[in-house]
């Protein structure tokens, strides 16, 4: 067989767990469970725009997968199946196998099949469709705050910018700062269990790609609330907290893309329900405001006072 | 909001028909029938490989759409989703006009829904998801082909292949035959109420995207069989008529890619069948030849005497 076909089969044929038929023909084929939808969210990585050249392959194909698991998370639903299409611009085998055992370690974390793809030569890129199922009328949507609700951030914002400022050259993080930074730069965690348990009660969500202000503005424009946020409770690391005088820290607080955190809001009444969720997750959850019938976002500092706002969020055109 | 957004919305958000929520959330919602499978198709298309980098946008909106639901024909399937990924080198609003009036004329002809995406900056590349439904146990697969069944070829091959010869100055067509060769090149058609029909009875089928000969042998390898082909046979159009003799039209015959014309095999009792769907849809099918026990494709010329196959089909990185 050919080069082309000889790479896809190494490398990226793996069994699969839940697939009727999957790579190899025209079309997968797949069984979505009675009274279940799909949910289907697609992502593409664009080399020297979303990450550097010379990135480090196992990382690339954990990231490129954790990117679209994390918008199965914000919706509350489980990931299935997944669809790669590969453009490079040679077939190099070693990276290849670094990539796939990044993509590979990440999917099988969640049981999730590849069921088909494409690999072209061409300048750099990575799109990637991720599939997965939610109860009908389950899933959380961005359209969903209601005034009154908690506006919630799980973990630390803000990390993932901070390290590509460090790499950047624009500030320079020590050793164990640059390995958390790194982390959440290269390597982040979709919050796949979070979303499932939030879709119980929670009124929306989204993941944090685009920075905070950015995302949940599209919760706020979709639902068509406002909100107010107290500055001083948005979950930062330490060594973001080094920096938050100045314009650099504020920005990867709250513009800062990269981090897939959930964004949510719940009734007030469900505080207890988050909380028990934090525990058995171990994972931060933090209360960063409140959904207000008034349109924008109010960001409030300690004493209350209105903060100006200038940094909105990451735009792939808009930069 | 930012320009990326905006593009978005202004391009690529239309009225859906069959989907629960479409663009604008962190994933699209989709209900699969009970009773069905979900086929999902994935092609990427980049710049300087699949087409030229100043290829006519509405052509092209066409084509990126056209060759995934081409491989949804070649499952027997009917398309209902699509994804669309873009990546630009600038966001040109003639470019996108033109482009997304080309894949959505397409697609409202299909009734297919555009349920979500993503934009970037980056140099050219499309990469398209179809995802369709078919009966379960019913699509139409490259495994299936049985010794005894005869082969079968919908439409002309070998047409794109000599317009791309004649974009590359290889050949010189007359105006009509430029007109024919370059609307099977840019404008091909997906033979979707062809493989709905094949469905019904046919063994085994794909959609020549890489050639003829490359194509039935992934029916052959996946099915374990063998195959005989009558020179003489192939369909192929009186411009092609014309170079047959030389090693460039035997080539664009045997090995052209991109006709998206369907190849299947199905059993000799069901040959009034398939003349009869040839009728209805007006769609001219010819027996090209039949499957047999041993492995590989035997070129026979009018004698029966075989031919020398060098040509064996289009690899985008064996090239």
């Amino acid at each position: 067989m050919s080069s082309e076909f000889d790479l896809i089969k190494r490398f990226f044929t793996k069994p699969t767990d839940h697939t009727n038929l999957g790579i190899g023909d025209d079309a997968a084929l797949i069984n979505i469970p009675a009274g279940y939808e799909l949910v289907v969210s697609t992502d593409m990585l664009v080399a020297g725009r979303h990450f550097f050249p010379d990135a480090d392959p196992y990382q690339l194909g954990h990231k490129c997968l954790a990117v679209n698991l994390s918008d199965i998370a914000a919706m509350g639903a489980t990931p299935r199946w997944v669809t790669l299409a590969l453009a490079l611009p040679e077939a190099n085998e070693e990276w290849l196998k670094y990539f796939s055992e990044g993509f590979f370690e990440l999917a099988s974390k969640h049981q999730v099949d590849l069921i088909g793809g494409d690999t072209n030569r061409g300048p750099l890129n990575i799109c990637v469709q991720v599939m997965g199922v939610s109860p009908e009328r389950r899933a959380l949507r961005r359209d969903g705050a209601k005034v009154g609700d908690q506006i919630w951030v799980s973990g630390q914002i803000g990390n993932a910018a901070l390290g590509l400022a460090h790499l950047l050259k624009k500030i320079d993080l020590n050793k164990e700062e640059t390995e958390l930074a790194l982390a959440a730069l290269h390597t982040p965690i979709p919050r796949i269990e979070l979303g499932l348990a939030l879709s119980e009660f929670a009124h929306s969500a989204i993941d944090i790609s685009d920075g905070l202000l950015a995302d949940l503005g599209h919760i706020l424009e979709c639902s068509q609330v406002g909100a107010e946020l107290n500055f001083t409770a948005l979950p930062k690391s330490p060594m973001l907290e080094k920096y938050i005088a100045t314009d650099l820290g504020k920005k990867c607080l709250l513009a800062g893309g990269d981090d897939y955190e959930l964004c949510f809001t719940a009734p007030v009444e469900k505080q207890t329900e988050v909380k028990a969720i934090a525990k058995a997750l171990d994972i931060p959850l933090t209360c960063i405001g409140k959904i207000t019938r008034s349109g924008g976002i109010s960001l409030l500092d300690p004493l209350g006072h209105p903060m100006p706002i200038s940094q909105t969020g990451f735009d792939h055109f808009g930069l």
